[in-house]
């Protein structure tokens, strides 16, 4: 008797998040002998916890197709992290009275780090029940730090975003610069790994051009270096472009973010390297700045996603379900690289056991030897994963987006409250 | 026999001058009867004080063509005012100098209010030194704010970027909003004028949906208004995303922005709306935000330009040569809109003295009489404005975008330093 499934978005979303989910569903549908139906959590892991279960059965093809043009969390995700026996919780009990009330048999949980975490306990606390669950781990994050699969699903979208802004960007402060800004400084996402600001260093592709000044979460802050280099930059070219990565830090590792900067209600200042560092070019340099935040606007961009990385987020929702109605447990889906030029990958297995809470940094070799760039084996590391453009259709000037109907499942047991 | 026509790009690049730049050395080549060659001015006007001529006849018809797809100012601009002898100087007098070294009958001005009233004191000192010039002004501004003219080429582009931006990172807001971000703010550019602003409001298609609130310059800021409607609003959907102008002020006209806000370092904070409304959120609501802060990414953003927004740039630069050729003196071609349902646009003329110094901010019935959203008259004026895409080529996961040779003309007169 084919028993159903459970599948759940965590962490941050990504432009590409959706079709993983595209995969997922779209596989299970193909595998009815082994898989009934795929309930979907409202809002993540929260919706197994509250029995808040969508039933993506009620959904068209078309829409499910849709969902790979879809940025966001078609079903809602969560930033939560379940509350085991350690933490005085039985939150993973909880978990399998659900599935046992509605005869889930596998679990698919879509995340980074933390979730492959949540994904490994599940499994371990099925076995531990009596309880039988096949739990495969779905990867995605657009920090990039997975071990063992080459690259992350969602990645590649903001590597092909920022790379494109700043490019653009760079051709309008450098047509400016004799007599406006002189500066200007980009502030990307990453708190622990210099991975997408390593991307906007691709926009450089000759000698000189912007961004000539990287700084990696990696690599310690050092304001004289930083202001030299600077000076240096706008004296030879004209201007200078900066990728930041919201994660910088001194050497004690400190977030500069976090520096004790006050604003006028006496509150810390939230954020923001790149204002900082645009206030520091100002003051000590004398020069015009002018700075940006892309925030979420980097990791929903799905008007300027990634072909390959399109591709391989749908590859790893399918495969997780191949893996599973072959009866792999505790696993993830990973990309393998096969060749770099002409780029070739395919689908590998990671055990979850080697994937929990390991973060990849950006190997040092990967950064230019005075820490302000990236080299040429980072370059053909980065240069595959924003190939090929996956436009979203369009109506009315705008990217059309599905929205899904997300029919709730009907509850079997008791109110809980997590 | 036909004289030469200079060009000049002026104040902030956009995704889509180059295309107006298109459109004047397309056309002149094909009007060789009048218009001998096309200079284009290094740095914008500069170029001209400084006789730093750059002949567009070196050019490649592909390369000139390429400038449709190309943002930021192939030519390079400027922020320069021409100092006239009220200031003291004599640099329109300088500039008819170079002109006639180089027989130049020709002045295309590619600006925005500023510039257009430059293009008419030009037009003014050739009849007063009997040094005859056709001087034609190609609108041009991202902030929309030139009378007239139903539309300024650069702004449908703009537009178009931030209603994709604000509906992708509203997808990613509302479906983490259950366990995190719970107000998103973007700031967008408008220092006087809420075009952009407004144009964000288009991501918002049903009731309810983000943006929930639109920060106007042309509204006085009001914090207690703002705090309660931010409140409710995350009380009725479970989140809220604000688009704000970079030009938000209070009552008696003074800049957020400039509010008094002071770094570690003792600095005042440079610009940043986005993150002061941030800070006041989570200090007196208690609310986890985000900001984002899109700069120069938003005017640069040809990747996601408007293709009515391309057309028109191409058409007015069209056009100013059209008109030169025949001998229509101080004027600016215009869109003219026809039809809304369906968009037809026409292209008409202006007097630059009915242009020059006057800006066109939002009209009060764009605006709901609450003050945070705009009308559906709104709508129907912005909707044909973001219509149409119009990608650039790609190369490796790039846009591919054109470097011209940028030929320098050897000079005629002695050095002049501005």
């Amino acid at each position: 008797m084919p028993r159903n499934a459970f599948y759940a978005q965590s962490g941050g979303v990504t432009a590409v998040i959706n079709a993983s989910a595209a995969g997922v569903i779209e596989t299970a549908r193909r595998h009815r002998k082994q898989i009934g139906k795929v309930y979907a959590g409202r809002n993540g892991i929260l919706g197994a916890l509250t029995e808040d279960l969508i039933d993506t059965s009620k959904e068209s093809a078309a829409d499910i197709r849709a969902l790979r043009n879809t940025p966001g969390g078609a079903f809602g995700s969560a930033r939560y992290k379940l509350k085991g026996v350690e933490k005085g919780g039985h939150e993973y009990e909880r978990l399998i009275e659900v599935f046992k009330a509605h005869d889930i048999g596998y679990f698919f949980y879509n995340g980074g780090n933390d979730s492959a975490d949540t994904c490994l306990k599940v499994s371990r606390i099925s076995a531990t029940l009596g309880y039988p669950i096949v739990a495969v781990h779905v990867p995605k994050t657009v920090d990039n730090d997975l071990p063992i699969t080459d690259t992350c699903p969602g990645f590649g979208s903001v590597a092909k975003y920022v790379a494109t802004s700043m490019m653009e960007a760079v051709l309008d402060v450098e047509s400016m610069a004799r007599t406006s800004t002189k500066v200007f400084i980009l502030e990307v996402m990453g708190r622990h790994a210099g991975w997408i600001t390593a991307a906007t260093g691709l926009a450089a592709r000759e000698p000189g051009q912007g961004p000539q000044i990287l700084l990696f979460p990696e690599v310690p802050w050092n304001e004289e270096a930083f202001l030299a280099r600077v000076e240096q930059t706008v004296k030879q070219y004209g201007y200078c472009a900066v990728g930041a990565s919201e994660g910088l830090q001194d050497a004690h590792g400190k977030f500069l973010s976090e520096s004790g900067l006050k604003d006028a209600f006496g509150h810390s200042q939230l954020g923001g390297v790149a204002p900082m560092l645009a206030n520091l070019v100002q003051a000590k340099l004398k020069l015009k700045q002018h700075w940006a935040v892309a925030d979420y606007l980097q990791r929903a961009a799905r008007h300027i996603a990634s072909k390959a990385d399109l591709e391989q987020s749908y590859a790893v929702g399918r495969a997780a379900v191949e893996l599973a109605a072959k009866g792999m447990n505790s696993v993830m889906p990973t990309i393998v690289r096969t060749s770099s030029k002409p780029y070739r990958w395919k689908i590998g297995v990671a055990k979850l056991s080697d994937v929990a809470n390991v973060e990849k940094k950006m190997p040092r070799d990967f950064i230019t030897p005075d820490g302000f760039h990236i080299t040429q084996k980072c370059r053909n590391y980065l240069q595959p994963l924003i190939a090929g453009e996956a436009f979203p259709p369009f109506e009315g000037g705008l990217p059309k987006y599905v929205r899904l109907k997300n029919v709730p499942v009907r509850k079997k047991t008791g109110e809980y409250k997590p």
